[in-house]
C-alpha cells in the first residue's frame, strides 16, 4: 500500500517546514508504509534563470524547505528509523546550481572569518534528459557543455534531534539533517536513531547529481517526486545515521574538523562491523582500514560530513541492522 | 530599582530551562532593569562530594540549568542586549569539579571518536574563602593543596537563536550560550544580538574560577547569587557575542575547528575597531596584529570559543557600542 | 631500455634513505628511462611474525625506508617530473599490518595530544595469493577470515622539498612523500615538481592494499617489485603532486586540518581543469562540484591527505599535461 | 664572560642561515656561555619603507634569517639546551610590518586553499622609542595614530631537528623554530631538546613588539641586538620547548588545527607539573584546568603555536628544570 502526500506548490515560503524537531508533523504513518510524495528544490524554486541570485531572490530564512515532518506510529528514543529509498525523480527537466556569498568549500565563510571579498555570484542551469539519465553542464563564460550522469539524490534526510534541540534544515549531524551524500540515492536505505516520538522523520534537498564534498556548496539542485518505505526497528538505537545499500554499509559522521567527521564514520564503521560479525573491536579496525572506502559527503554545511563505506561481501553474509534492508528491498519491489 | 527572580531550590530538574530559544519566559522586563536572582550550578547540585560521579548522579538530558528566559520588553531582531554583571558571588562556601567520560580537551569525545577507552571520572571539591577571594584545590592521590584566586564568572550566558533553532546550553554560538570565558566577570558588559521579539535572554552556570581553555572541561562549579542590569540598544545588530570591561574591548567566536573561532573573533574585532575609529578594514587588521591579548575560552564545548581582546587605550577615547558600558556602569554604582 | 637499479637486501637499516632531500643520489638517469628496483617494506623487514611489536623490532629513526634518490639529468626548478608506474608486484607471499602506539586515526597521537594510555600493540600477518590477486585477512581473536582483492601500490613518492629542507619519509607534503594513496598503482602517472637540480627521486613504502584514509596508519605492507619509467616535462611546474590514469585527473593535497587538504585539492583540481579546457576559475569550480570523486588518501601522517578526480570525459578530448600519460603508456607497452 | 658574534651586515641574503639543520655552525660555545650577537629582521632588511611591497623586494627562498647555528659542546640527544635571554634590544628606533599576499590569519593561504584574490599588499613603518620605551602606530589610510608598549622578544628559537629533517625557519615545531610568542622576551628561559650533536642553536626574527596569534603574520619587525645565556641540562628530554619566567612556566604546542596546539601545551604543562610536584596525571590535569593561561603564540606559520602558562605559585617553591632558570637568571645579574 502507498500512502500519498501531496504538497501545495504556490504555498508561503514562510509557512515550510525548515528544522528537524520544533514543527508540528503533517501526518502519520504506521511502520512499514511506502510513502510517495515530492520535495521542493532548496531555494523552494526561486532560482529559475541564470540571472536569478540567491542573494536577491531567497529568503535568508527560507532555505531548504523539508517534507514533513512525518509521525511515525510507535517510534520511540532508542528505536532506530529505516528509510528506504524506493524511487528518487526529478520533477523537471532542469536543475538549477549557483555560488552563494561566502558559502562553499573554496571561499571565505561565516566560521572561516576571513576579510576578502564574496566571490562572485553566479548561476548555472542544467538541462536534465531523464530518458537518457543525464544532466548538461554549460559554461557560462565559454561555449563549454558537457554531460555528466544523472544521479538523483536527498542531501537532507531527518529527524527530531535529541536534548530539546531544534536545528536548521542546513545542518547535519546525529539526527541526519543535511548530510549532502550522493550515496543517499534509489535503492538505499537509511537509518537514523529515534530521539523523540514519533521520531518526526522530514526531507528534501534534492540533487539531480553532486560531486563528492559538493564543493561550491550547491548541487544540481531539483524538486523530487520520491517514493520512500518507513519502517521500525524497535529497541535499536542508532548513535549516527548509517546507510545500507545492495552492495555496501556505510556509515556517516558530521563535524569540524573533517578529521572529526572522518574519526566518526570510521569509529561508527568498526564497531558496526564488530556488532555484524563478532569481530573484537581491534580486529574490525584492522579491517576496516584495509577495506573501507571513503568518499566525502559536503564540505560546505554547518559542519562537515563523511562517509566511511565496507563492501558487503566483508560481511562474509551477515545481515546487518537485522535484515532490513532486504525486507525493505523486497517490499519495495512488490509495490 | 533592583528586580528580584528567584528559583525553587528544590524544583525538579526535569522542569528546569536547558535550551536557547524553545522556553517559554519565566519574567518580562523592561530594558534598563537590574535583576537580582541566582543561578544554580551546572549539574543542578547534583555531585555533591568526591564520590559522586557525574554519570552515576546526573541525567544527560538535564545538565546546565539556566535562569531565565527573560523576556526584554521592546527588544527586536536587528537590536542587541546589553547585560551588565553587577554582581556575581557564590551562594555557597564550596564547589566542585569533575572529570566527565569523554568530554574534555584532553580526551577523546564524541567527534573526536576514537577507540579509547574513557579516562578515570573523579570528583574534586573546592574550599571557597569568600572573604579572602580564594578557591583552595585539594590533590586526589597526594596531599598536594594550593590556593587560587577566587574569580566568579558565569559560563553560560545568552539569547535564543536565528533562524528557528532550539540550542541546548552545553553548546556556544553567536547567540552566546556557553562560551565559557573567563572575562564574564562582575564589571563587565557582554552584547548579545537580538534574533527573535523579547530576546529571551538567559545565563547560568558559574564558576568560582577557571582556567583558560577549561582544559578537563569542567570549572569550580557553583551556585551563583548574581546581579545583571539588562540593557537595550535599538536598531545596532552585533553577529558574534562581544563584551566590555573598563579596560578592554573583547570580541568572542565559537567554531571548530579552533582556528576557526579564532577568526571569528580577530575578524569582529577588526571590524568593531574600525567602527570604532574610522581606521580602514586594512589599517585595523595591522592595529589588532600588533595590539591584540587572545585568551582562549574553552577547547572543550560542542564548539570551541575564542575572545579577542584589545585595551580600549587603543581606542584614543572613543565610547564603544555608544557608550553602553559606560552607561550601565554608572547605572551599577548606583544601585 | 630497462635500467636495473638493486638493493642490498641485507644492508644496515641505519644506512637506508629515509628522507625527502639531504640524501646523495644513487644513480643518475637520462630522462625516459624506465627504471626497474625494488622497495623495501615499511618496517625494513623488521616485523616478520605476529608476535613482532613495531615498538620492540624498529629504530623510530630508521622507519619507512626508500629506494633513491635517483638524479635525474637535467631537471630544474620549474619542471616536473612524471612519474609513471608500469608494475608494482608484492615480492613475497605475504603482507603485515600493526597498529603503532598513537599512531592511527582513531587514536590519540603525538599532535592529538591525550591523556589516554595506547591502544593495544598488535600485529597481523597477510597471505598474499598474487595468481588469485587477493591478500587474505586473518583475525586475531576469532576465527574470522575474509579475502579482499590485491591492489598493489606505493605509499611514498616524492622528490627532495623546496627551501632546503629535508624532510622524513614520514611525512607528506608539496613534494610528494608520503601521500599513502590507494590511486597510486600501476597503469598511473605521479607528476611532482622539481625543486632541486636532479629533483632526487625516492619512492617506497609499498602496501598490497590498503582502504581510503589508512585508517590504523598501517596498509597491507610488502616489498615490491617496481618498474617505473621517469620522464621530465621541462618548464612547466606542479605546485603539487598530480596523478593521472586512463580514466581519471587527480589532484592532492596535503595539510591539517583534513578540510584544508580538501581545499588544496579542489583548488588545484579547479586550476587544472581550467588549464586544460579554457574554462573561467568559476566555472571549472561548478564542473568539479558537479563532478568530482574525492577518496581520502590518508588520515594518519604527519599531515592528511586527499585526491580530487576528475573523470577524463569532462575534459572531452583535452590531453592533460601536454599528453604525457599517453605517451608514457605506449612506452610502458612496448617494453 | 660574555662571547661576541658580530654578523656581516652586507652579507649576501644567499649565503645567510634559513633552516634549522642542515647548515654548518658558525662557532662553536662551551654550555654556560654567555653570548651577544644580533639578529637581521624577517626581511634581513629589504623593506625600508611604506611603498616596499614584500612580493617585490623579497627572493622567497630568503626570509627570515637566523644568526647561527652555535654548536654547543657536549650537547647530544637527550640532553635539553636552556637559553636564557638576558636582553633584547632593538639596534634600530624604527619597525616594519606588512601584510603578505596569502599569509596571514585572515585570508586565504597556501593550504587553505581558496579562489579569492589576495589581500592588498601594504607596509606600516612604526617609530620605536626606545627610552620611552614604546612603538607608534600610524595608519595608512586615515591620520590615526597610537602608542603601544615596546616589547622587544624573538620569534623564531631553535634547534636541528630529529629525524635528519632540516626545516626551513619559517616553521615551528618541536625544535622550537618559528613559534612567534611574545613570551619569549628578555628575562626568559626556553628549554629546547637537543636532537643532534652540539644541539645547533640558532635565532632571530625580533619584533619590537606583536599581538597574540600575530593575526596578520608579520609583527613589528626589526633587527636585535641580543645577549643569550646558553646552558645544557644533560640527561634531561624536552619533548616540546618550554619557557620559564620569574613568574610563569610555560609549554608551548605547535600543531595544526589550533586545537592540537592546545592539546599539545595542555598535555605537556599537566606532565611537567606533574613531575616537578608529584601530582598525579589527573590531579594535575584538574590543577591546569583551573589554573592555566593560554596566549595563544601565532595562527599563521605552517603550523600553529600555543602556549600554556601556570603562576610558578601553584608549584609552592619547587624549582622547576632542576633550577636552571633562576640559575641563569643570576648570571645574568652578574654579567
Amino acid at each position: 500500500m502507498v500512502v500519498s502526500y501531496d504538497l501545495d506548490p504556490d504555498a508561503d515560503p514562510a509557512g515550510l517546514t525548515y528544522t528537524f524537531g520544533g514543527a508540528a508533523p503533517v501526518m502519520s504513518i504506521k511502520p512499514g508504509t511506502a510513502l510517495s510524495t515530492w520535495t521542493r528544490d532548496c531555494f523552494a524554486g526561486r532560482v529559475r534563470s541564470a540571472s536569478d541570485r540567491v542573494s536577491e531572490v531567497c529568503d535568508p530564512r527560507f532555505i531548504n524547505p523539508q517534507t514533513g515532518p512525518f509521525y511515525v506510529e510507535g517510534a520511540e528514543p532508542g528505536d532506530t528509523l529505516a528509510v528506504h529509498f524506493v524511487s528518487i525523480e526529478p520533477r523537471e527537466a532542469r536543475g538549477v546550481s549557483t555560488t552563494v556569498p561566502f558559502f562553499g568549500a573554496l571561499t571565505g565563510t561565516g566560521t572561516t572569518a576571513l576579510l576578502h571579498e564574496a566571490l562572485p555570484e553566479r548561476t548555472w542551469i542544467y538541462e536534465i534528459d531523464r530518458e537518457a539519465r543525464l544532466v548538461r553542464y554549460s559554461a557560462l563564460e565559454s561555449p563549454y557543455e558537457v554531460d555528466l550522469p544523472l544521479d538523483p539524490m536527498h542531501g537532507t534526510v531527518g529527524v527530531a534531534p535529541a536534548l530539546g534541540e531544534v536545528r536548521n534544515s542546513l545542518a547535519p549531524g546525529d539526527w541526519g539533517g543535511n548530510m549532502d551524500t550522493p550515496e543517499m540515492r534509489a535503492g538505499t536505505t537509511c537509518y537514523l536513531g529515534v530521539n523523540v516520538e514519533g521520531a518526526l522523520f522530514s526531507f528534501g534537498d534534492g540533487h539531480a547529481r553532486q560531486g563528492e564534498g559538493e564543493t561550491c556548496g550547491v548541487a544540481v539542485e531539483t524538486a523530487m517526486d520520491t517514493v520512500v518505505i518507513v519502517d521500525l526497528i524497535k529497541g535499536m538505537p542508532c548513535p549516527w545515521p548509517r546507510l545500507e545499500s545492495d552492495d555496501f554499509i556505510i556509515a556517516t559522521g558530521s563535524a569540524k574538523p573533517l578529521e572529526d567527521a572522518f574519526r566518526i564514520a570510521h569509529a561508527e564503521l568498526t564497531k558496526w562491523l564488530a556488532a555484524e560479525t563478532g569481530l573484537s573491536t581491534l580486529d574490525a579496525y584492522q579491517l576496516v582500514s584495509q577495506a573501507a572506502l571513503t568518499p566525502v559527503a559536503n564540505v560546505v554545511d554547518t559542519v562537515y560530513t563523511m562517509t566511511a563505506k565496507l563492501p558487503k561481501a566483508v560481511l562474509k553474509g551477515a545481515a546487518p541492522m537485522g535484515g532490513t534492508h532486504a525486507r525493505l528491498r523486497a517490499m519495495a519491489a512488490a509495490l
